[in-house]
């Protein structure tokens, strides 16, 4: 029962096949699963106000340990009453470790046992991230939910690569883990729960092993699968999930880091996936694309919007939808005006928050397999036709 | 009595000295004087939607006749059922001519009698505006309000450029309202009134003929000052607003376009202006500069604020103001997120705004005039701290 559940509690109301749907207890609210997470990398969901995050349904965001870290700075987070107060966010917030941008967006000097030694992508600057380093920032950020540090192999690294990456990402996990406890033990803080990265690349041993050493280490409240979404083909996305799920624990939210698309939000959930995150609903929107049921990804700069009198998508239930006419926002896109960018974001939040919701829908009623199946190929013939016409 | 009032009517409330308080009723709404309208130059108050436009006060926006003219294009408008639903602004709306941006904005190919040939600012494509031309691209956006087109002179010529200027504004006007009046017989757009635009540079003589000889050719429901705030020093506008205020017809409300900054609005307001606009809210938006109640203008991006936990400007009202903090505007700017302009547009434009509110309850209250003096005085102690702060 909800009432008697604690926090970080997990509970599960239904599941078909591998599909789940539950209740993810956090400090700061409770998150219904399977969830779309909107990323607020610096602070801030894109364009978007709080107030407009929460009414497009969303009710856990992401923060970015190592934007945050170089710009305000933790220290001033902090200061100003942790990140939930510094952005007004008053839902559960997760943040990642900053290990995946350190090796994608900084550049790297070395990549030490103890850390890595990196260049901030702002001004040069020289930083060096820790486990012990990234428990500490993560702790003056104050989210909900935090990461450990891990090292991601680049995508399509050879077997040696992952491999090296994969133990390195363990022993971190342990440090983590001991110095997240004695900060703990300092209070300080609201409540927070940190969780292990399942690494290991495309190798299916390497990924089985994280998961069994994960489990060895010790009791955690979720677990994230990362390293996808890098590069690689969909369908090898896919086999690496279907190799997880097995092993993975059923009584915790798994996490797909950094992945999806709508069809990848589905494809996950169908394999077992609780949680996600992705930038593509707030980038599409800044470059004027639009997801559409139906349609797929509409360029909404094309001339063929120019004078349509119609919605964006006339199954959509937000702000955008309910009051601007395709004519409008092409205009906005086209004219480069920011209100562009605020409704394509806003609605390419609200079409995968809204997936989201009804995959809980159809799992609570038994329906999922089928409908996701109809929906992924509604999608991905709209998708092949989209194609077509770019030819 | 407002109940008897008609559209286009212009009734004072009260006055003190050249100041009046009133309330001008238009097609779409009553319009409270003074007031300040933002500019919504490509159909958007930039940033911001027309219901964060309304909620902080604002009666009446402007939209720019030469950018939606050249973008979406005018017809695309008209199709789409006028400015009013084309960008869901339920309020009075006015459109300029053009005349302005065709004079500052576009290439001049050739300024003839019968028109304007000039190069569109976004992809150089010709096009030629006539008061005719414009009358109609006017009528197919719908606004409450609409300029005549005007020959601009540039800020500082001399007196026989704003002699042939004056002139041809003089003979255009004739033909707007002639052509206004045919358009008008033809029915299909809901009332509009036409403004005739009082030109002579910054010469007394050339002011009060153009005054002189625009009521001889007709009656109006108001009349604009333009040409200045072009260049000239703020003494200079003054003066010539003084020269003006005991020419112009009291029964009608009175715009100064293009006009202002806090200090001019106050000082327009004690000459016996009405209506003003201008873009300085939003653009200083977009700069990272905000007008704080005592402080001037203050640049958000300063280190001092940092890690500030107080509100932006302590004696405002406006959403910004009510929930974030310094630190967090500061860092959102520095970090150049779209949610730092929107922030603090809102804020420009509610300063504005309500400073022309409390102009309204002042004048009412018989207390304007020294009420005003104080302001000034404080807000120029302030700008004037601000620039030795820089130095």
């Amino acid at each position: 029962m909800t009432a008697l559940a604690r926090i970080f509690d997990f509970e599960i109301l239904a599941t078909e096949g591998a599909a789940r749907t539950g209740h993810f207890h956090l400090p700061h609210g409770v998150v219904r699963t399977p969830a779309f997470m909107p990323v607020g990398t610096q602070a801030t969901v894109k364009t978007l106000t709080p107030e407009e995050v929460e009414g497009l349904g969303a009710e856990i965001i992401l923060g970015n340990t190592y934007h945050l870290f170089l710009r305000p700075g933790h220290e001033v987070v902090r200061e100003l009453g942790g990140l939930h107060r510094f952005m007004n966010w008053k839902g559960p917030i997760l943040t990642d470790s900053g290990g995946y941008q350190v090796f994608s967006l900084a550049e790297i000097n070395e990549v030490r046992e103890d850390g890595v030694v990196f260049q901030s992508h702002i001004d040069g600057s020289r930083h060096l991230f820790t486990p012990e380093r990234v428990m500490e920032i993560e702790r003056a950020l104050g989210a909900d939910v935090i990461m450990a540090f891990d090292q991601l192999p680049p995508g399509g690294a050879p077997r040696e690569v992952a491999l090296e990456a994969h133990e390195r990402t363990l022993r971190w996990l342990v440090r983590c883990r001991e110095h997240f406890a004695r900060l703990e033990a300092m209070g300080e803080v609201p409540a927070q729960t940190l969780l292990p990265i399942i690494q290991g690349g495309v190798f299916p041993d390497l990924r089985r092993d994280s998961v069994r050493r994960i489990l060895e280490i010790g009791e955690w409240d979720g677990v994230a699968i990362g390293g996808l979404s890098v590069g690689e083909p969909k369908p090898v996305m896919y086999e690496v999930l279907e190799t997880l799920e097995p092993e993975l624990p059923t009584a915790v939210p798994r996490y797909l880091m950094g992945v999806g698309y709508p069809d990848d939000l589905l494809e996950g959930i169908r394999r077992g996936v609780d949680l996600f995150d992705c930038v593509a609903p707030t980038r599409n929107g800044r470059n004027g694309t639009a997801w559409v049921e139906g349609e797929g990804q509409v360029n909404m700069k094309a001339g063929r919007h120019r004078a349509d009198p119609g919605p964006l998508d006339p199954e959509c239930d937000c702000y955008t939808c309910r009051t601007y006419t395709r004519a409008y926002i092409r205009h906005l896109i086209v004219a480069g005006e920011v209100l562009g960018l605020r409704l394509l974001s806003l609605h390419n939040l609200r079409f995968l928050v809204r997936l989201a919701e009804r995959a809980r829908e159809k799992i609570a009623a038994g329906t999922f397999d089928r409908w996701s199946e109809e929906w992924l190929a509604r999608y991905r013939s709209a998708r092949a036709a989209d194609k077509g016409e770019l030819v």
